[in-house]
């Protein structure tokens, strides 16, 4: 049955990163099998390890998934010669058997080398620049008509994150979101971790979702952006129409922020400040006007930090600075991201639904959102990098803001 | 068709409190029709208005059905007699045809004079004592075979809360459970009524689920009790013995409350906890002899405020102080609860809901819970007098306690 | 104090339908008070009532924020004369004191006569014809300099819906998403509109979410675009992307839907599946060249119905047929809501929300999804029209589907 | 530093079932440090592994910690002497340091040889009986002064559960609780299990919850009785009360499962029921009678089944056959337990915990609810063998009932 075979190698903490149970399951899971031909276990925790296993499945279809998952978990293979290319069909299309790439720094054999390839993004395809000896990814959509493509399987290595060992609680959380574990403790870690990647001139994300203003916590975020600690600002155009109605008129989606209670017509305010800033011509011209003279956009846009509005169907408005076009706005936020060591995702599922895309598995995340689901999905992402956390978007930035001060 | 009808009247802020339109949807939604005889609405949000009307419906059952839920609104019968008796015809069991209380106040017309029933409780009979003149709630568990229950609709009316108009947090929140608002300030209402009720000798009452424990906010509860703030404390089995826990071995379910890192064997801690106070012979003993020092079971007990913890068949142990009979349980929180004013529902459902069950609908509660299904739950009391919070426990008792210094 | 007022009148089922009571709140909410003139109530349910009131408050500000928000009730202006207008004072913005409309039906008063805006959607503003005696509504957005703008609150009257009182789902259910009720019957209830809204020619509008192919529900969602029972079909690249997934290769995110088990690399199916519509240049193309043959992007290209796939920010690829661009999005959506008696919003939150924002109070809508807090959102319309189901995508649609043979 | 020092060994499928990077795992995240001495790695998926490591901890206390998680996990010590005992200081109470078990199987060294504990059970203590050479299980509770408890880690081994590699649904879906995938697939398989268990004479227990009868499903779960497919039936006054509600009178909390509408008075019919069964005396008695002639309650008193009806603290009534002492409704589950090898868990929180409580980690396991976070408590159980599904009751048992007629 299972006659064709293909042998492979794993190095690293194979068994500490559980990278050796996961190979088995996945061999198993995809109905293939495996023969383990050498295991050398490191004696302490600092010792890598080292194992070398005949993978076979039924079928070259069932193989190749196999040797494609079992890659992504960090599997070389022994055979492997050079990577394959195939010529882009036609712009915005890829070969059909092209490789699709993992959010994992990968490498790429060219003439018997193996070279890093340039960007680090999931789902998107590497190209090939035989003459620099040169690989980059290039999402689908920029793809033009005769670029070489990588295809196949052959001549590709994926360098898997290792967890780490430290005391942190990047270690220790991983897609723990319980709502039931002490989270302050949690947040002073993350300001830890903040202060840590400021100091050492490092980047960090926040990408913003409404519900921070709507909750009264615009006010932290307008800090931790006056202070600092935010180098990228992503989100939608709710959040910047909210704050401005905020900063405008004290109201969130017509409640009042210092009284909670509703203040006048709810839904007129919203428009109305998303009118005065269309009338204005864009936040930036609004904060110079003397307009908008307080809250996260005008602290954005007074320190210059980089921030991309991305819109939405569902917009009202919408305020002049979100851009309308996906592909667009999706550029923006692949060139923004560049360097960040740290996303803070708030409140917010489309936009960092959206982030969490385009960051390598390496950038530590934060998940926060009342909703359990959405802190999974996000705080999913195959790594020991992300904490998810289930609660208010308000407490959190409280806290977080006061640890900072 | 509709040929039975009764005449009902019904006077107050009937359509400020929503009650004519509840009247008018009860009506249809049950199957009958009404006719309007006279109505006469205030001119002002003081005057009260007056409404009489003719229901009809189609069968005595659906009559009695309509008049029976109309009663529950505040509709008082304008043929109506006095109230009916049968005897209960064993123990523990009433007749088929009983009347089931709400939790609004109610009077009964004994010899043509309407008389407060002593008790307000929801799903309990009214017993009688004709010779006095009185008349007082029973549980079904409770009646004795020969007791006089109070049975069909005749000679009953029910007091409805009106919605109130001040500012307070009361007023505004019913029923908004909005994880979007912003929630601080709802905290600090929240305060001022606990500051109010304690400044004129009311009494307040916590109802405690684990969670408190678990998210570290232990010490906040241990200090609303230390300052007096708490009369009454519910809770069950679990939240006994993760304080505990914290209180002995400074871990909740084996999680450091200090570090948030698990340490050494965790259900281990959990049943210890529980083997030391069963050891000790009560909480009390364990506090007399100095074993528990602190926590929240500490404070209870060394404060000397009335504490009910009701046990569950999910239970580990459990705690000695503990009551397993949830008929003894009951009868314990029932007579607790007497003059609360004020009821804090705080990440326990279980409890919470055995609460309300027990509380008048004038007593004013609120619901805290990370679930927004517990809190719709909770808060859902047919009155104006629930505030619901989806949010954590920690933050919620931390700036309850911040406000309360 | 209340030195400023205005005399307001009410029509219709004014109590029944909950809006005296909601006007009396509004008043009292946003800081107004009020005396009542006249009242006049309908005696049997049949007949409208009629009340006169006067309105005061202790600013001008305050009263225009009470009239406006009792017109969006249905109060008409005893004092009204015509509506004023403005000219926009640039492209795609607004006068500062706009009227922005609500999703009812509204009329206009010009040269003293009652005019019917042309158009009912939410949140946009209305602009007047005077010449040919018309008005519209116009999103922001449209908007040209010069364009003349209803302004204030003078003029302008909305017309409330009722609540309706025949048995069906759409009265008893509204605002009930409970998940605890039978589904079954409220299923049952749905499918008897969608054939009685066919029978008369009238239109369906499906939102659709890409959990309704992950579930295995696609089957089903086609089946009813085969059968004729969908007009219109909204949603985004990942229902598309998904569907063409499991037409081609038999999974949804790599997950097989015929075994449920996870059949090799998940996301590479995903990208595979977008990669094979981008080469053949769009979903018509390819069921034209005969790679798509079935699901639900094939029923729907087949049978020529109007389709609208909307992108996000979050999306992959995208498949061609996606709008990208967010205004032309909403216009091609608000385009084709035209006619539409009858919305099914399914397991899709963002572009149910912006359907959502498109509609006319007066569209039946139905969101099912599993996420309760999608469900209040989706179902809290201000209506009586709206039916919540928090459920699973594919129990409902295998129902209902199995209702529509 | 790390001078205290004890030598484990593991054996089994330590790499496949994951045993191995949890031991890692264990070791680090409790503070300690480890060298492998050998490492024996099967070749295959059938041959097992088998390693020997050196655990170090700075203090005793912290080595103790250790060893008795990694015992959890199969770890056996090679210093290992005999099983130690302290006598019970008094009724209902452990030795400080008892051995708290879990739910796998366990062994404890009796003369140097190994016995096999009898009973299952999480967190109770092992009695042993010298003289016999036996060892059992007892819940704190019941143990009785002087009884001989094992404490410390000495003379223990856990047998740890391995991994299933069959292609069944208890293999591929551990703590897999998606909502997003096809569970109609799933049903069919859980339908497979319960065929082939009753088909070898094995027992079935269902823990059911109120919403069962809510949600319409009542008749199905009858069915599935009927047809002899529940041996063991768990639940509380709730859904005894609810299903007598619906057999008496057709509705639950008054709303008619025939239209899904509400009919009459809801709550009244609630407390009536009940106290129809409290006039009959029984449910059995009510079956006797002839009151109670269909339904749940009256299916499983006609098939003569085994069933628990344990009380809580929040009911009303209550039904004369709950349970209302706590520790007595938990001996008689524990009892009931004995030999069942599926539990289906459906839509029942505080029962379900409960019982999970008292199975062994080898039941199956099947936790059905439409609120994500009680899967997420119940499917996690430490094992390869419990699956989650977030769905409706009224679904879930249709699809189920229909695939076992």
């Amino acid at each position: 049955m299972m006659s064709l075979s293909e042998e492979i190698t794993l190095r690293g903490h194979i068994i500490d990163s559980w990278t050796l149970p996961r190979v088995f399951d996945a061999i198993m899971d995809l109905g293939g099998a495996f023969e383990v031909v050498s295991i050398d276990v490191g004696r302490h925790r600092d010792e890598p390890s080292h194992a070398r296993m005949r993978v076979s499945a039924p079928t070259a279809d069932t193989l190749a998934a196999i040797i494609t998952h079992l890659q992504e978990l960090g599997a070389e293979l022994v055979s492997g010669g050079d990577a394959d290319t195939r010529p882009a069909p036609k712009d915005g299309a890829l070969p059909p058997d092209f490789y699709s790439t993992t959010n994992l720094r990968t490498e790429v054999r060219i003439d018997g080398q193996w070279v890093p390839v340039d960007g680090t993004e999931m789902d998107v395809a590497i190209l090939l620049d035989r003459e620099k000896r040169r690989a980059f990814t290039r999402p689908m959509i920029d793809v033009r008509r005769g670029d070489p493509v990588i295809v196949g399987h052959a001549g590709i290595r994926v360098i898997p994150l290792e967890r780490r060992r430290d005391t942190d609680v990047f270690s220790f959380m991983n897609s723990a979101v319980s709502s039931e574990k002490p989270k302050k403790l949690v947040i002073h870690e993350i300001a830890r971790e903040m202060r840590a990647i400021k100091s050492r001139g490092g980047r960090i994300l926040v990408v913003a979702g409404p519900a921070i203003v709507h909750s009264g916590a615009g006010e932290y975020l307008a800090r931790l952006i006056r202070q600092g600690y935010v180098d990228v600002l992503f989100g939608g155009n709710a959040i910047a129409a909210h704050d401005v109605e905020a900063a405008l008129f004290g109201t969130s989606l017509g409640v009042s922020l210092d009284s909670g209670t509703p203040v006048e017509g709810g839904h007129r305010h919203h428009m109305r400040a998303i009118n005065s800033i269309r009338l204005a011509g864009s936040l930036r011209a609004a904060v110079e006007a003397g307009t908008l003279t307080r809250g996260v956009m005008y602290e954005a846009i007074t320190r210059g930090i980089r921030m991309v509005l991305a819109g939405s169907v569902r917009d009202d408005g919408p305020i002049p600075d979100v851009i309308t076009d996906m592909l667009a706005a999706q550029r923006e936020m692949r060139e923004a991201v560049q360097g960040v060591e740290l996303a803070l995702m708030i409140a917010s599922m489309l936009h960092s639904i959206a982030t969490g895309n385009l960051l390598p598995a390496s950038v530590r995340t934060v998940a926060v959102d009342i909703n359990p689901a959405v802190v999974t999905k996000l705080a999913d992402r195959g790594s020991w990098q992300a904490v998810g956390l289930v609660t208010d978007a308000e407490p959190f930035l409280r806290e977080l803001a006061g640890q900072l001060v």
